[in-house]
């Protein structure tokens, strides 16, 4: 495959910037990868896995060699980051990011780099673990990555960072942000919020102890650990950025549940078997569509 | 390892029943299983994989071989089952049960055999997936399995089924019924219910297709499409069953839930910080107790 570009910056380097890293390195042998962190612990783990071709701290005259830079730090520190990348820019550079929020990161872009070429991007992908050790080369195989250009993205610009997810491994779709932050709320933000919700609820009972939620998590807690286990920082800043979407669908939900409650309080059956046997058809089709594991226990291991 | 019971039946053979079946024949090779499953269709498919030494559709008075019966049908169809098998059970036949709800297993099954010895379990373990092909034989290794005995149990009855499920590979803890079904209402009843109702929420959006929720589910929606796929009958019969712990729980996570979504309409990013930083220890917990896979994303295939 061509390369879409020779020179990138990656700026973070946790999970995702670190897989895109380790993803470039064998899709894309020959592009230079710049690392930025502004942990310099951060940058020397990341040197020591021999992530990227350089390491830095700092923003410099060297990120001007950059044809794409990809922000790969929590939302509500994008306006941040891109403040300081603007003196060091080529007007040329591709500016993208990884953000789990569309539109308030496009908003904050377009803010701090009036004239720049923006192409958002979010590829839904990821694991609970955080930092450079926890990224691997194949996380966004199979994935969807989304493109939310806006009126005034260069069609050029958006065909080449497709080009690059592609290249990784990913499907792409384009929508615009306002679409793609209500989808990600029901499909990512509010299940985040919720796993954190009975965590937290679980830890707090008074009649049954912490010991007795761990020992017994099989009978489906565990499954809930998992995602609120993930970086707080990052998920702090995704609700406080996506707010209205996540507010309006966290309306719908304890609706949803108060319905459900309140067939449970009335003996209603058979309108649980009902939304029960509902449930189980969208599994089949994540699985159909190479969504999810077809092994049963997300191929858990069992011995 | 010496076995507990020559001869055991057991009733109903999917998941569970099935899984039972496989670690006897793995673990307790000698034990002679006598297989039980109203529906002729499940009683073929459970003689097609070879799981017991014989098959029945209705009890008949080879049950009276039996030293242990075990119920693995809905909580909600023990009743009709332990009536249905009385006529045939010996006096010192134990009865047990791996209903997910314990107080009302107990009475249902006291009332039906008043003069029975009982001895009722609840192995905390299961997949997805129902039917006898579902089953495998290490379901149950590191797993906890609870015994809720009430002061009517014979202690040498106890001994035995704690011995028989220790030689499945499980580990046993003994409780009352009343506090299983507190503990199990928060570590597995509450999860699987609000699995069931943000999988219907997100089923039922109009400015979302399924098919976006589908696409896009591995931002985290997908974790909680596992459990609600779970069979529908079961899991019906355990919300009515433990009707005052769900209701109980799910008020809790009701409050604690309105209180999140306070926070994020004001702002309150400490408070969301808090919280999520707090969940990722119970994660490393359970992980450090064999509760969990210790990989990343539950260990699913990455490629």
């Amino acid at each position: 495959m061509s390369q879409p570009f020779a020179t990138i910056a990656i700026v973070g380097l946790g999970l995702i910037g670190s897989s895109i890293a380790r993803a470039v390195r064998q899709a894309l042998p020959d592009t230079r990868i710049l690392g930025y962190d502004r942990s310099g612990d951060v940058c020397a783990r990341a040197q020591a896995l021999d992530l990227c071709d350089g390491y830095h701290a700092e923003f410099g005259p060297e990120l001007a060699e950059a044809q794409m830079v990809i922000l790969c730090v929590p939302v509500g520190a994008m306006a941040v980051a891109a403040t300081a990348m603007e003196p060091h820019l080529s007007a040329q550079t591709i500016i993208s990011d990884v953000g789990s929020c569309k539109a308030s990161v496009l908003t904050a872009l377009r803010s701090a780099l009036p004239q720049a070429v923006i192409v958002p991007a979010h590829p839904v992908a990821g694991t609970e673990n955080s930092g450079p050790e926890s990224g691997f080369a194949s996380l966004f195989k199979g994935r969807w990555c989304i493109l939310t250009p806006d009126d005034r993205a260069d069609v050029e610009a958006c065909g080449k960072v497709a080009a690059f997810w592609q290249a990784l491994g990913a499907n792409v779709e384009t929508m615009d942000a306002a679409h793609h932050d209500l989808v990600l709320a029901v499909t990512s933000h509010l299940p985040h919020l919720i796993a954190y919700t009975i965590v937290g609820t679980a830890s707090d009972l008074e009649g049954v102890t912490q010991s007795e939620v761990i020992k017994y998590s099989a009978g489906g807690f565990r499954d809930f650990t998992r995602i609120a286990a993930s970086d707080p920082v990052m998920w702090r800043d995704v609700f406080l950025s996506n707010k209205d979407a996540v507010l309006e669908m966290l309306q719908r939900f304890s609706e949803d549940l108060s319905a459900l409650q309140r067939a449970i309080r009335w003996d209603k059956g058979d309108e649980l078997e009902a939304l029960f046997t509902r449930t189980r058809a969208i599994r089949r089709s994540i699985i159909e569509q190479g969504q999810d594991d077809a092994k049963p226990d997300f191929g858990r291991t069992h011995q």
